[in-house]
């Protein structure tokens, strides 16, 4: 069993700079807890078998969906449901927390140049 | 499928102010998202099957172990993995956010008048 000492996200958030390359920061039950720095556009994905949680900490970002978009600011979430289209948008820098299965790849369906297959912990 | 809502976390901790009684305001695969508010001392108890996270958004709180203190600030989050005794005291009035299995109960192997069976949703 990993040892329970409490996680800081700001203290974590300042050890890594790159963009759309989420960092393990905790796990919980078959989740992992993530956290992510966004600039710019991600790219269309949806992931077959699990729902993803963003919880903006800082920024703003949108979520694109085929049908509209969603905008967050830092203090509001949403999840997106499993099987879902959508599209990450950051038009300024924005830190968010994932919170998503053991099994999600960032890219879902998809595979490109930005798929972070097996991030490591921070 | 519910429908996909983004959720202003200030926004839901206006709407109750009842101390130790989680609100559910998400769910995520197989767990919910819950806010609480806590003032004063809950009572010793473990989850047998479900790991608990806390993360504290305003205030501070500490979640005493069997062998230690861990004390939380607004932007720190602890893990309490499954069969772990553990009590949670906020000494003035926080604001959680838990992420926990949707078979979670308050409080866990303990049947008491504190015990929210099944929590609403907000």
């Amino acid at each position: 069993m990993a040892p329970i000492e409490k996680v800081n996200l700001a203290e974590k958030l300042s050890r890594f700079q790159e963009y759309w390359s989420p960092k393990i920061v905790g796990e919980v039950n078959e989740s992992h807890v993530k956290l992510v720095k966004l600039k710019g556009e991600f790219l269309w994905h949806h992931h077959e078998h699990e729902d993803e949680l963003f919880l903006v900490l800082k920024g703003r970002m949108r979520i694109r969906l085929r049908d509209r978009d969603v905008s967050l600011e830092a203090g509001e979430f949403l999840v997106v449901p499993k099987g879902v289209e959508h599209l990450p948008v950051a038009k300024e820098e924005a830190h968010v927390l994932l919170l998503e299965p053991k099994s999600t790849v960032n890219t879902g369906n998809v595979r490109s140049e930005r798929t972070v297959a097996e991030p490591g912990p921070l």
